[in-house]
């Protein structure tokens, strides 16, 4: 069984009970897992986190599914300690999180498989996603390893590599033609419409949990300790939110100490709202059209950008384009 | 420290220092890596093994290496039960080991680290490779890790996606016109004049015994125990022959009960000599001219054939084809 408590709205604090729902009806700001977290404290421990399965699935006291989970094996992924670029870059404990080596070869392994054992768990037999590659990929194989159906909307100017990657799990794939935006547009229509389960959108709080692990497998990682800088891509802005709250969750359960981590969000020089916002002060996101070869975080218009700035702001960190990323480190 | 012994030669038995050498002077059969098993038995256990790193170097008491590894976090990956091909095949319990996970996408991530490891230790500068693409770039990425300069001999019509998975860890990179036969030829030649660690040529014996990790995972995985059948693909034969190895060795410390697994080997249908040699009961194999579609197993002149056919027949297993294991397995 599972800790969650409610759904409750980022922005005005109303309370909603765990169904298939990402928006308050009130205020339109998105809902967020809130767990008992008092009960949690007490029934996890690092012993029983660690001798758990080599994936995300060791922490699943910590996330809000109950029952079997769709497991394709996603997370606990190396840290590798970056022995030749730390020095060239004046750190001397510099470690990368290869998340490349999920199953499907992202980190959307992570969401989606909280996401679709929602998904089965709050009864739907189809599930659906509008993706800019990496998401179409996790869900596709997901929904086969659990036996679902499913429909993977992207832009039709997406890598090829992509397509096939999630073509042979077999959805039904839908390419739409314009960016990423207007397919994320099309689908919050379409999720209206059908009874589906849309991993990005209707079981979006359910799916933005799945990042967390990706924090705590960092702190467990480094011997169960913060990091003193987390330097992280941003295209929605919500797994660099999340990865905070991993670190903000484990240091509350007394299963680490004070996280003082510096938060260093980058996007592409050519799709940087967020950056842009942060440099000008603002906490108002401007939507961008993107002009950037790294298409899986070309999102214009990002759903969690406000939220990213603010846990860039708060944690002392910065949000910074990759191609200043060094002079923001110095 | 390891527990290397000597290596010894495959047919006739010489042994010799552990040196880059890798063909016996007297019959010019493979030579192998001998151990003291039996200071290795009374050091080994299950709880030492499975408290080591997430990564295949957890054993690294049972490989023939010393000092410091050059790591880039290969092994470790999932043993996934697969809850759907399985039943459709009418087996309860299928399992696939992907090995995708690996850092370069690649088994060969297993004997790499292991190779340059030992080329190091043995005052190696420069290594070096021929590749039907998977070796190339898990031979690039760890010379770049290990600071060390790496040559990549690779047949000219590899698929474009390995080249540049290749080239990113930017090694010396040499297309060879001609089938992997071909570079393979060429590359025994360059190795006798340059003092270059061959990965797959004057370090094969070290080399090969990277693969036993993916025997090893298996048991551990699998609580400790072998499986009744395993079915792998061969190129040289290789990797098929150290997964058995593996397995035996685990057993022959105590860490397993006894062996009974069955060895399937698979090769493409239009590259199979092993399986020809298997079906013609013969344990003399035919090179063939490949044509196949799956390059990265396209091997016509495989140097392991001979013991992969042997581990086959042995364990009552059999080699069959891609197209028709299936029926093998009925």
């Amino acid at each position: 069984m599972s800790y969650i408590r409610v759904l409750c709205c980022r922005k005005c604090g109303r309370e909603y009970p765990p169904k298939p729902v990402n928006l308050c009806d009130f205020c339109f700001s998105p809902l967020e897992v809130i767990y008992d977290y008092k009960s949690m404290a007490q029934a996890v421990t690092r012993e029983r986190l660690s001798s758990g399965p080599v994936s995300m699935w060791r922490y699943r006291d910590l996330l809000p599914v109950d029952g079997d989970v769709v497991d394709i094996g996603a997370g606990f992924t190396p840290l590798t300690k970056a022995e030749n670029l730390g020095p060239e870059l004046g750190l001397e404990q510099l470690y990368i999180k290869n998340d490349c080596l999920n199953p499907t070869f992202s980190f959307k392994d992570r969401v989606v498989s909280v996401a679709i054992t929602k998904a089965r768990e709050l009864g739907f037999d189809t599930v659906a996603c509008a993706s800019t590659g990496n998401l179409a990929a996790s869900v596709a194989a997901h929904a086969a390893k659990a036996n679902m159906k499913s429909y993977v909307f992207v832009n039709s100017d997406i890598e090829q590599s992509k397509l096939v990657g999630t073509a042979i799990y077999n959805p039904v794939l839908i390419a739409v033609d314009g960016s990423y935006d207007d397919v994320n547009r099309l689908c919050a229509r379409v999720a209206e419409r059908y009874d589906w389960g849309f991993i990005n959108i209707n079981l979006r709080p359910y799916y933005a949990e799945g990042s967390k692990t990706l924090g705590y497998e960092v702190a467990e990682q480094l011997g169960w300790r913060a990091p003193d800088c987390v330097v992280a891509p941003a295209a929605s802005g919500l797994l660099f939110t999340r990865i905070w709250k991993g670190l903000d969750e484990l240091s509350m359960l007394g299963l680490i100490g004070p996280v003082n981590t510096h938060m260093y969000l980058t996007q592409a020089a050519g799709c940087s709202p967020i950056v842009n916002a942060f440099e000008a002060g603002s906490l108002h996101i401007h939507p961008v059209k993107p002009k950037t070869i790294a298409k899986s975080i070309a999102i214009g218009n990002p759903a969690d950008g406000y939220y990213a700035l603010r846990v860039a702001r708060q944690s002392g960190g910065v949000p910074a384009p990759s191609a200043t990323m060094r002079s923001w480190m110095e």
